[in-house]
């Protein structure tokens, strides 16, 4: 049974694995409320996971410890588990799909895991880890539904009430719901008026949807760039947690939680990936009733590809109007460019890109320029179309 | 007169106003060393910066807090001067160039200060600012040379001091010196055997040229992206002061920096500016002598741009090979795309942008084609070109 004293435990043996992260507060993401971030993409690891697991692992007997532990993660449980057996000196080999990013897989050897590459995809690398787990007599650790991973990551609970007094609200991603169930026990426990939230994508509504169907709900499939949290399925410890301690769940799209994650960068210079940005995402886009509320979002994690966080900013820069692209259809005479390229000047843009373009227009002389260009926002991306209107150019 | 003592007192004044950045662990980053990171980018403003100003302010008489203070910046120390006079009650007016971006001018806005944007560049700002300040009596705040900005910086030295009982070398960037003046002078006071050494781009090495010519020299330009430090002529002051306890200086590379801002966000998921990464730049290329010690390298801030961002990861990709761009010279008929994606797809490489070009090829037929893909590393480039050429592509 999960207890108090198991969080608290959990927290006294996680001491010297895991690194305390202070609560930071946010100025300029929140509109409407004070708003503070339990930065856990700043974690040993880059991720909330390695302290439930470190602590599942602290736990087992010793019998279990010479047998090593195996789990499959495609991400941040994968090094957690790493880390934490060899920090316990013992043994332990990860699963993962042979379509996971070189950068994770070096990273769980990194932490001093044994690696098997299953092909296939998450679903066939946990079949495997299965049939190891019978075959070689390994412990597995999962990932969310487990008391004592779940009693690790309450400590993150334990750590915000002691780094703020006066706390109104938690806002915390929710995948499995390992992380929202060992924070929300733990707050409930201790300081019951504080408000618990949890944040899911909305391609990936698992633990939303059993909770508004009132029983556990498997999706098809999931699609969401916060990875992190894109699970088919929620726990069954989870899932009664969460019914029990939860207040509210709201779902934020992959456009929300790409500008949380350009907000954190900007106002917070931090990376977080797609799902520890997911509870901040919920607090800019008011997913919760917040305002003039003493909040805390836990950023749970922080392990994003570059070429992904590349992605993430050149859309985010995009969206908000500081990079742009206009198709013209021009009569391809000498001078055109020379033309369009000085009205863009005149109004400060910044081209970054040209390209010709044949294609379907209205003059046989036709074509197409398509500009890409850097500009301030949205207001200076129309004075350039309205200039370049106003001197006869057709913008598509 | 710099003391010990202002350094302390410093540190008790700037309590309410700064916040207390943690010493961090890195690990992955450097090779042979134990490198530790003064996070200043995690600083109120997100650079050092504050340190320095609000000391100063907090300082002047009250006949001079009256009549409000002036600065100069086209960053950083805009940001600090604001926040400083806003806490401590009093006006302040930033002249900054038009050109800065509109997001450095609105964050200055945004922490109470007044802008006076001026036509020109930096030099023509600081014309205005001097005029204004003896027009209106505005106290000036130099963003380096002065002594109490200089015991303001030194508070870093004092923090790194109590988190880290057993260092043995700290690196620091150098702009006008304010931040190294400060930290050197702190720790040779305290304790001496502690090395200091400092880093300036190779594109503006003017204070790297002034110890080595035994005299203060000025640069006629400076260019690179680690803006926050291209300072054209140190300051007396602080020229001095690193002459006195700096132990060597040496410079990096645009790339070298590009580099270190990329395994900041990747290992330690933080965002530094050019100017923040430059001193993790210098233990990343071997600068100094420093294997097997344990060093602290100072991420003085972290105010880049998100535009500027994207284009150091996007190189950053292209120079470790995680993103590659292939010319390929084909006869122009049916099927070469299909046949050529093909060879890419079985190779693992991920096709993101595809570009047919005419040009002087061998053949009156022929074409190129510009293929970008995401790779995993040079390796697998290799693979791909290998496979292409192997089934008779000719690549350029």
């Amino acid at each position: 049974m999960l207890s108090l004293d198991k969080v608290f435990n959990a927290q006294t043996v996680l001491k010297n694995i895991i690194r305390e992260t202070n609560v930071v507060r946010s100025y300029g993401i929140a509109q409407n409320c004070e708003l503070f971030l339990k930065p856990e993409n700043l974690q040993i690891t880059g991720s909330f996971k390695v302290r439930g697991s470190a602590y599942k692992i602290a736990m087992l007997s010793e019998e279990e410890k010479q047998r090593g532990v195996i789990a499959c993660s495609a991400g941040n449980h994968a090094q957690g588990v790493a880390l934490a057996a060899t920090k316990n000196g013992i043994r332990s080999l990860i699963c993962l799909p042979d379509s996971a990013p070189i950068s994770k897989v070096e990273a769980t050897k990194g932490f001093g895991a044994q690696v098997c590459l299953v092909e296939g995809c998450y679903d066939d690398a946990y079949q495997k880890a299965l049939e190891l787990k019978e075959s070689e007599g390994y412990t597995f650790v999962h990932p969310f539904d487990d008391e004592n991973v779940i009693a690790g990551q309450g400590t993150i609970a334990l750590e915000i009430l002691n780094d703020l007094d006066n706390i109104d609200a938690i806002v915390v991603p929710i995948g499995g719901g390992g992380l929202i169930s060992g924070i929300a026990y733990t707050v409930k426990q201790i300081r019951p008026s504080v408000k618990v939230y949890g944040v899911q994508a909305t391609g990936a509504p698992s633990m939303y949807n059993s909770i508004h169907n009132g029983k556990i709900d498997s999706l098809e499939s999931v699609s969401t760039i916060a990875d992190g949290i894109a699970v088919k399925k929620p726990g069954e410890n989870t899932y009664n947690l969460v019914k029990e301690y939860v207040d509210d769940i709201a779902v934020v799209s992959d456009d929300e939680v790409a500008s949380a994650i350009l907000a954190l960068i900007e106002k917070q210079k931090m990376i977080a990936e797609g799902a520890g940005a997911a509870a901040v995402a919920a607090v800019m886009f008011n997913k919760f009733d917040l305002e003039g509320k003493r909040v805390v979002a836990v950023v749970s994690g922080g392990n994003i590809d570059v070429t992904s966080l590349s992605r993430v900013i050149d859309r985010g820069l995009l969206k908000s109007g500081r990079s742009s692209s206009l198709l013209i259809e021009l009569i391809d005479k000498p001078g055109q460019l020379k033309h369009i390229s000085r009205i863009i000047a005149d109004c400060g843009g910044n081209v970054t890109g040209v390209h010709y373009e044949k294609g379907n227009t209205e003059s046989v002389n036709g074509c197409y320029l398509r500009i890409e260009m850097e500009t301030r926002d949205f207001e200076h991306v129309n004075l350039i179309t309205q200039s370049l209107r106003n001197e006869g150019f057709k913008i598509v």
